[in-house]
């Protein structure tokens, strides 16, 4: 970095994060975890800090004039561009797509900025906008405005896209973090570990027998259906992004101070995920998903949440994996399938960078 | 670019844009002006088709449920971090809130997405993040939602920034490129070209016996106080920023199907940032400003909105500059010193870049 890139050290309070630690930034603070949430806690929301922000959802709920208007930004960095099951264009879309509906919310209109690096071929560009296009359009989603700039050659990679949603609330919608209370059940709606799987397979350049595929798709129309049958009997909702399902339910712990146990028998992991996972030195519970939402819902409603992810076309393989409890509360721990059992911690450290 | 980086040329129709002239990104597709446009028309608009992206604002106005909305995003890549009157952090919501303004809307929440390099110094972030904090709080907005990336050292530059914002229409605002028509006045706040010269400046090591700051600053307020006095006699508000007023001008002229005719004489230059375009070969009209709005107004209204200008703490330099006229549609002229007249075209190349 050149002088001018040093900031004035001598301007304002010095960070809060205990940079003895951490004096620089690592891959580790961008992939979920622990240390992404130290980033969060210590430097963003320190200098940040606003009620609404506070929240700490997938996206933020805002007053303005006379409308709640759900918002939320992502964005991806994810190497390579394309990979099996989507691309960078079709993922920015879903990401940001799925966390408005993680709000209960109805994705209307979606903002698109681009930071391309000079030498990107023009041919791939194009084929990235038009698979934005065809995922915002399957969602009823338009891209309402954009930004472009470009950076020289080594100073970005290819393509970055920064994605931010705009939504309105789902009728009946009352989801947040905060909800969840002993006695829920945690819902998915199928398979763990696809995303993050299909894409390290094919940076690392392995082969598998059975060709496994992100899931990658917009969840916008399973959370209407849920919504619809069970209204403020579905708690919170969540895409167990990075950091994957361990992550998120950790946070949703954390925040509601509550316990969360899973079952390790109900956990639908397909066979190819556990035997990548194995070969890649994975947890599948750590593995990114891009088409997966946990759902907490009040116990005498989830019978029903669950009938209808099955009907949906989303959630055939949707199971009840765990329960809200009294106990250890702000940690998760599994049972495991030989009785005994173990807390899931938050990721620590970042085996899967730049997976979105 | 690994082989999972190359699209499936394949699938879809082929980049329309004639790729034999331009088959990669180039630094000048980022600057503002007739590349940029290309790039814009012919891949972005082409894939993302719809009215309301269409209508080439700084932002969208979006019906979200019973109200509209203006939103608006920006990508910051600027180089250095750091430069005189400012930094990345206060550009990101700078940027975003005047884009906001110049829709007719007061910003009131911002989302912010950081891609950060792996080693940048904690500090400078904090230092960052304060510095957005202030800016942000300045105009009155929160920054209600955020994302953070991570990616590998040599793949990023430090710091990018990408800030949405959104905002809520100004009583009686009705601002429009497409209101431009033969008659109106094209006011200026202040002097040109700070900010480009500014960061230039630093970034080529050169010296000026004055110092030069960039006028990186929020025109919300300014824009209020305009709308107040003269209404919908605001016709068009665009802030001068890559490509600066030519580019800005170019684009209005072509939107409107009106020329534009500029009076050099009435162009706020100051000696030192002609001075310093001279020594950096660049042309002033070219230069982005980050800190200034070009209003265009009714004949009738031009006088209150020049006191009005005058007496705002921005305006102090406000100036008419040019009227917009019936002759040669969709060009910007120049009236020089001398009396003879010259087409001021759009940028083309980018002698600027990474300016915001």
């Amino acid at each position: 970095m050149s002088a001018g890139d040093r900031s004035d050290l001598s301007r304002g309070p010095r960070c809060p994060l205990p940079i003895a630690d951490h004096p620089t930034v690592l891959l580790a603070h961008g992939g979920g975890g622990r240390l992404s949430r130290m980033l969060l806690d210590r430097v963003f929301l320190e200098a940040f800090r606003n009620p609404i922000l506070e929240t700490l959802h997938d996206g933020a709920l805002l007053d303005l004039g006379d409308a709640r208007v759900v918002v939320s930004t992502d964005s991806f960095v994810i190497r390579p561009l394309f990979f099996p099951g989507g691309d960078i264009g079709s993922l920015a879309v879903h990401g940001t797509v799925n966390d408005v509906a993680m709000c209960g919310a109805k994705p209307v209109g979606l903002c698109a900025g681009f930071i391309l690096e000079e030498g990107l071929p023009m041919e791939t560009l194009w084929q990235i906008a038009c698979s934005m296009q065809e995922a915002a359009r399957e969602v009823g989603a338009s891209i309402v405005t954009g930004d472009t700039k470009v950076v020289d050659r080594g100073k970005g990679d290819g393509v970055f896209i920064n994605t931010t949603g705009l939504g309105v609330l789902l009728p009946g919608a009352d989801v947040s973090p905060l909800r969840a209370r002993a006695g829920d059940v945690v819902l998915v709606n199928g398979s763990l570990g696809l995303h993050g799987v299909a894409v390290m397979s094919i940076r690392e350049g392995l082969e598998f027998e059975t060709a496994l595929e992100s899931d990658s798709a917009p969840l916008c129309d399973l959370v209407r259906c849920i919504l619809e049958r069970a209204g403020n009997g579905i708690h919170v909702l969540r895409d167990p992004t990075r950091g994957g399902v361990a992550s998120a339910l950790n946070e949703i712990a954390a925040q509601a101070r509550v316990g969360i146990r899973l079952d390790e028998r109900g956990l639908p992991i397909r066979e190819e995920v556990r035997g990548a996972c194995e070969i890649l030195g994975l947890d599948p519970l750590y593995v990114a998903n891009e088409g997966k939402c946990l759902a907490i819902v009040a116990r005498e409603r989830a019978d029903e949440v669950l009938e209808t992810l099955h009907a949906h076309p989303l959630g055939d393989e949707a199971a009840i994996i765990g329960e809200v409890v009294d106990e250890h509360p702000g940690r998760v721990v599994l049972r495991t399938r030989i009785g005994g059992t173990r807390f899931v911690d938050m990721l620590s450290g970042d085996p899967l960078p730049r997976i979105c």
